[in-house]
């Protein structure tokens, strides 16, 4: 017998555990329809030319090579995807003839990257992404609009810790440093420093900026104070005026992210909160306009778990260019974190609602009728496996939470008599297998909240 | 710009063929719920020596490998898996301790194989699942079981051409050679060569069974007369019987095989039928009773798209057996081709039941209010990218199919009018996005099965 041992940086779940990623992934994608958003699939692997493109994440890619390859073991030249962006750009312009544009689509896929697997980060993982893509334009209120749909789709996840929404604007932050009279270069070294505030105190950022970035002292002031300011609602247009800054490109940006917070605003809650947090920049170069971060309540070391923004050219063949804007959220970054530490998990590790008993292995067709009769009204069901003492078939179905048993008695000349126990009130009454039906909250599995954090299930990773 | 092309074996749908895929998931998996399978994803990647445990699939496997791994290049001793088997058997020894057996499972996966791509077989494709597994003991019921479960799943798939389950038994193919005198060397070369028949012609197999396999003419004869059998209920019994062999193992075969094809036979409809087939042995060596194969109507050039059977030693750890049966759909083996040839497709691209046309610009937040109040309902809607004309406003909702077209119309002093119009039939309502409900059959786009099998519509493969 081979090796039997969890691979490091490949979570596998139970089956109660993936009842809650089922449920996530169901509420997402509900969302996402709702709101007109087609689903869609791309192959899990690309050309490496493809996935090369952006030079800084090329180590995390796996290579695919065929076992006995006939050219001796030499790589086939494509590997796993890294994210569902590269991938969707790709797929954009293979399919350009075929796609109706502004096109908007979400996929949930699993991912791989070859890094060293972390808490929170793996080296399989799932990811739920939403974008909208146009043809040679893309009208602004599509970043309201993904917002929306993402903030939306986080308030119907309610048995998770709260969100918060992080909004910024690249043009405000280039046009804010243009303004200060920075060169194209210094922008982007500063936007590219000021990014690291999440990790190095602001004295040692604002000595970067005038040593290595070349700002006077006063410059790197404005910029630090900048990416202080944080607001639910748009008085941070304010905030940013009294720094008094002027650019073209600020005003834009301004004006952008002060309508999306605005917009976005009315579908805040408790649980899902959004705001301008105007040290936010993303690494990657290719965002031009909104760019977003989400933060787990309670969770903040997980980094950000919910991101995105406005890429000008998604794709581009050279004739055509195709702006997008979209927001992935890494699903297992939210989930195996709560689920290992026993945080959610099913009532129930199947879909049954009723175990159906057996009094002897001969009535097991009559069982299957009774089975059959539920299941044709929506109701979940599995027949005893063997006809054991009662007791023993309760306790089966106590192990995987089914919350109903169903007994079956026969006397000779008088039709069967069926009856159905709830086992955890122990409440036992009559019932016909074409008309009962239990309440609609017992239908399917629910997510539990555990209000401790140990558990014995937990996840290999 | 990287080279865009369609990979030769990864095949990849447009949005309305998506579409029909996620139907036919949903439809399985609901099917395999109701029937209280619980859902379970492994990981993509095994270690290299779980997936050469049989020889003879090695040459199939993709080996990852770190693109810039610290060790110059080395391979990573993991593999993507080539079917669900493997990683569940893996994943039931791992979590032996944290299941309730039987262990009831459906999984939903791609995998993933190096070979040569040709008509029907993909490097990369969706496989759907059941299984049941026992620690110990696992009884002949569940074997009828998971054909039930597939038949009835298969059922639900009713935009698909017919199916034709065929199934026999290892234990009545072995009995019956064993009752020939056969040894056992020769019982599984006989097996061997009968499963040729597909290919072969009865009298080439006939001469390969006296010349390779050494039986004498007479046995051969009546191998090959074994092989012909066929039947749609229990008759298959007697004919077996007529041919004058005698064996224990040959009676329990024949026992097995009658009652599961009785107990199917109630399931039977004029496209989901069932028949005992003899010819059927299934190449893989581990099965030890029930084998399934399937063939799809007007596609039987794809061979068998649903296969499986019963395993006395799914998995082992050395100290305990955990015997299963099981059924394995080939979910793109069946619908690519299908959808390539146009036979099958979506009515439309999108989700959206509804257009939120728009006026002006300024309109768009009443806009989103009545599709906000349309989602609340159910009813999936967008709202349109542009305050163009409205004629280019419905030109952009038949295009993706959206079936209508909502008109808002706002005269001051007086409350907005809201209309909408079935763009299908022309007829334009009154109607309150509080309480306008389309037919049912709207809500969700449908799949259509197409008269003729030409259409623009293809995926890449």
């Amino acid at each position: 017998m081979a090796r039997i041992a969890p691979l490091s940086g490949f979570p596998e779940l139970l089956p109660a555990q993936r009842y809650v990623e089922q449920q996530v992934i169901a509420r997402l994608t509900r969302t996402f329809e709702l709101h007109g958003f087609a689903g869609v699939e791309t192959r899990a692997v690309e050309p490496l030319e493809q996935l090369l493109r952006k030079g800084d994440t090329s180590k995390e890619v796996y290579v695919l090579r065929r076992l006995q390859e006939e050219d001796g073991g030499k790589d086939s030249g494509i590997g796993l995807h890294f994210d569902l962006t590269v991938p969707f750009a790709r797929y954009v312009l293979e399919n350009a003839g075929r796609l109706e544009f502004p096109f908007r689509r979400y996929q949930v896929q699993k991912v791989w990257r070859g890094e060293r697997p972390q808490e929170g980060r793996f080296r399989e993982f799932t990811q739920a992404d939403i974008d909208i893509v146009g043809r040679d334009v893309l009208p602004f209120h599509h970043d309201v609009e993904v917002a929306r749909v993402m903030l939306e789709a986080l308030a119907g996840l309610d048995f998770l810790p709260g969100f918060r929404l992080q909004v910024n604007n690249r043009k405000l932050i280039q046009g804010f440093y243009g303004g200060l009279g920075l060169s194209s270069d210094a922008i982007d070294e500063t936007m590219r420093l000021v990014d690291k505030l999440d990790k190095l105190d602001a004295a040692t950022v604002r000595g970067l900026l005038v040593d290595d970035a070349g700002l006077t002292a006063e410059q790197a002031d404005r910029c630090l104070a900048l990416a202080t300011i944080r607001s639910s609602d748009d008085s941070f247009v304010e905030q940013v005026r009294a720094l008094g800054v002027a650019h073209p490109l600020l005003e834009e940006g301004l004006d952008e992210l002060a309508t999306l917070v605005r917009s976005c605003s009315t579908l805040a809650t408790a649980s899902v909160r959004v705001e301008a947090d105007l040290s936010i920049a993303r690494g990657l170069d290719y965002y031009t306009g909104t760019v977003f971060e989400t933060r787990l309540d309670g969770y903040e070391s997980l980094g950000s778990i919910c991101s995105g923004g406005r890429y000008d050219a998604l794709a581009s063949d050279g004739r055509t260019t195709y702006p997008g804007v979209g927001i992935s959220l890494g699903v297992s970054r939210v989930l195996v974190p709560l689920l290992q530490r026993g945080a959610l998990v099913a009532d129930r590790s199947v879909p049954s609602v009723v175990l159906v008993a057996l009094a002897a292995e001969g009535d097991r067709a009559e069982a299957d009728a009774t089975a059959t009769a539920l299941r044709a009204r929506g109701i979940a069901c599995e027949v005893a496996p063997t006809a054991a003492k009662f007791g023993k078939q309760i306790r089966h179905a106590e192990r995987r939470g089914i919350p109903y048993v169903w007994f079956t008695t026969r006397t000779v000349g008088q039709p069967p008599r069926h009856e159905v126990k709830d086992i955890r009130s122990g409440e036992q009454v009559a019932a016909d297998p074409d008309t009962w039906q239990p309440p609609s909250d017992d239908l399917a599995p629910r997510v539990i909240v555990a209000t401790t954090t140990t558990s014995t299930e937990r996840p290999s990773s």
